[in-house]
This record gives C-alpha cells, structure tokens and sequence, in this order.
C-alpha cells in the first residue's frame, strides 16, 4: 500500500486530515524501520476495527511532574502522538510521568520513545494489549505481549532506541502465517520465567496506574548526561538496539 | 553464616549499627526468597571490598515529583535502604522518580521494589553495576546485568513482585562455580538480542540520569486500580512473578 492510499483509505473512515497525518507517519516510519507489522498494512487492519473515527485524546490532570489521558475513544496511534506533541512543546524540567488510559492500539511503541529522544529527552514507554502470552507452564494467556521502549538521546545526533516486545513471536507473524499461534509464548525458551515475569509486571504496572482498558505508561526525563557517544565506542561498530 | 555471624563480623568493618540493621535485614530477606547470591553470604564479599564504613547517602535535590540521592561513597544498599524510608514516609501525591548516583552494590532489586510495594505503592527501579553482558555477537562485555524490578501491591496483601536479570546466568554463579563465565551473556539463546537490548536501554537510561558511575533509577506511584487480585484468579494457582 502507499501513503496516497493509506491517506485516502483512512480519510474514507472518517478520520480528520490531522488524525490521517499522524498515523501515516506513525505506519510509514515504521515500515522504514523495518517493522513492517507496524506499519502502512495495517490500514486494511484498522478498517475492520470499530472506533470513532472523531474521537479526540483529552489530557484530564496535568501537573509538571504527572499528567494523565484517557483516549476517550481515539485510536491510541493518536493519544500517543498527542502525548508526544504536548511533552515535546512543554517538557518536564526534571522528570514527568504521563499515564494513558484506553489507549489502544498503540503501534511500534520505540517510534514514539525515538521521537521523545529525538528531542533531546529520555524515554521509557510501556503499553498493554490483548492477552496473548501464556504462563511458560502453560494455561490461558494472561498478558499482553507488553513491549518496553527506552530511548535515550545522544550528542552524536542518532538516539539508542531499544524496543523489546515479551513474546517468542509477535501477533503480526502469527496473522501472516509466519509463525504458529503456539510459538506466541513468552520469549526465553528455557529463560521464558524472565520475559514472562516483565510482561507481568508491565501489565500490572499499567493495570494499575491506567485501569482495566488497555493502557500506555511513559516516563519522560531530562537527560543529565550523554552516555551514548561512549558507548558507542566501546562497542566498536556493533549494531546497537535501534540502529539501522 | 549465621545472622548475628553476619552482625558482629559487619560491626568489625566499622559500619554503625543502623547500617549493620539494614544490610543484615536485607541479605537475610534475600536468603529467604531463594536469592542467595545476594544472601548473608555477601558478608565475606563485603570484607574484601574497599569502601568508607561511614559514608552516607544524601538527598540532594527534592522535588515533589523528583528526587536526586548520591551515594557518597556509601554501600549502594544504604542509599537504596535510605531511598525506600524517605518515599514511604513522605509517599508522591501521584508520582516520583528517584535517580541515585554512585549507588552500587544494590543487592536483590526485587526486594526494595516489594517493601515499597507492601506500602502500596507501585515501583520500577533499575541498577547498573560492573559491564558482564557483550553483544549477541559477541566482543568484550558491555552492559551490567542491569535487573528491572517491578512491584504492584494488592488489596488481598502479597504483591506480584517481577525481579529480571538481562544475564543467562548471575555473576554469583559464576564467582561460586555454578557457571561458567562465558555462559553469563543476555539471555533468550535466538532471542538474546532482546535481553541485551533491554540491558542496554537500561544501562544508557541510567547513564544519563545517573552519570557516569554505577546508579538505580528508581520510579514510585500511587496505585490508582488494583488489578492483581483479578489476575490471579485468571492465572489459576500457577506461580506468579516473586511469589514464595
């Protein structure tokens, strides 16, 4: 799919030309980067889904160091690119946690970390969505696949952008037949305990800030310092997370 | 070793009997939740490292929503032991992040975030400490182990407490025998590029926050839902992360 149709496929929905421009570039950057499950496929995707298409993030408390949205209805693409439009005008002068409730679907959560990164601000960004992951013992799914984004900005200009998604597989894969639905476990093989226990705390860290409904969670900080030149260094060429 | 062992043979180091209190309780609540690594044992580490019995950690900015401690040559445990008294005294109206710099050793992440946690407060807290991980692809060690801790309290009493190490093996293992040291790299065998990405965002977030020596960042907020005893009716009985 291009842009042009995804713009006019989405417009067709009903949404604003705002909304149209903000998950097109949400879906473009993400195929550009390689996650393709993220990205301008996912029009067809979203026009199965039922949502209002007019539906607006509102920013319900808003204090410098804690700020919370409720998506009111708005697909999450919007909320988040809301949330990073308001941190980026007015960033914390230490440190800000904005949390999001009904916030779904939320995309390639390290896009909206790199973006934050991208303006000079560290990032930590979590989110939940439909239960997927199983116990590694087995049983119903309990968690989301609950990715954890961390971005940290860099005087040499090119953000570190880690984006860890908790499953063996992503859901995407299982939906273009590339993975079976029974690899949708827990990351680790004989370590899955490990990615089971983030993906538990993670959703129970966004239960319980942002409630019952799908959630985001995003700390953002002023960096202090720059340790991603350094960094680079000792890693000598090696492809850091987030790299091209 | 025994827990007056341990008391006497840490009074003979020349640290006060406060701080001997907290780093016994900590080391025997370690040894009691299986982590013996960071158990009693470490009373004949802690003899052979170099450190000022005296020293103590300071709070050196505070902010409603942020607060900055340095650990002034003081044992990591103290600053982190410091950290959990003074944000459950005087808990954040919402949220608080807690950035600690020169705060190492840390001990067993899990245990500061659960008695913040048995305060009903939601936590996160990482820590950086000696470079033990290398790339997937191999080269020299670039990260700590760099464990995430996350604790979400619960109305019906035990909070789920998520305690993940990035490594494959500890480097307690390692040291006792249990290990060999080129088993101690991220964990996940074809997914280790995930751990690793996660140790590195971890590493880099604490880095520029923290500065250049070994940190915690610590996040503190206010439970606004209380979803773990759902989950754990969902989960059936099966172990849940910190779970005896």
């Amino acid at each position: 799919m291009t842009r042009a149709d995804a713009e006019r496929r989405l417009l067709r929905l009903g949404l604003t030309e705002d909304a149209v421009r903000a998950l097109v570039e949400h879906f473009a950057e993400a195929d550009r980067r390689g996650k393709a499950s993220h990205g301008l496929a996912r029009v067809a995707w979203l026009e199965t889904q039922d949502f209002d298409p007019r539906a607006r993030p509102r920013r319900v408390v808003a204090e410098p160091g804690y700020e919370r949205w409720d998506g009111a209805g708005a697909l999450g693409y919007l909320t988040l690119d809301a949330v990073c439009r308001a941190v980026i005008d007015d960033p914390p002068s230490q440190a800000r946690l904005v949390v999001a409730e009904r916030c779904f679907p939320t995309g390639a959560l390290g896009l909206w970390a790199r973006r934050i990164a991208e303006a000079g601000l560290v990032a930590l960004l979590t989110a939940t969505s439909p239960r997927r992951l199983p116990h590694p013992e087995g049983g119903p799914p309990l968690t989301g696949t609950n990715p954890l984004a961390i971005a940290v900005p860099s005087s040499d200009g090119e953000p570190v952008v880690a984006d860890v998604s908790m499953g063996a597989v992503t859901h995407g894969d299982v939906l273009a037949g590339i993975a079976r639905s029974d690899e949708l476990v827990p990351f680790g093989g004989p370590h899955a305990h490990k990615a089971f226990a983030l993906a538990v705390g993670l959703e129970l860290l966004v239960g319980a800030l942002a409630g019952p409904d799908h959630g985001a969670v995003l700390l953002v900080v002023r960096a202090d310092h720059d340790p991603v030149p350094a960094f680079r260094d000792r890693a000598m060429g090696l492809r850091l997370p987030g790299d091209a």
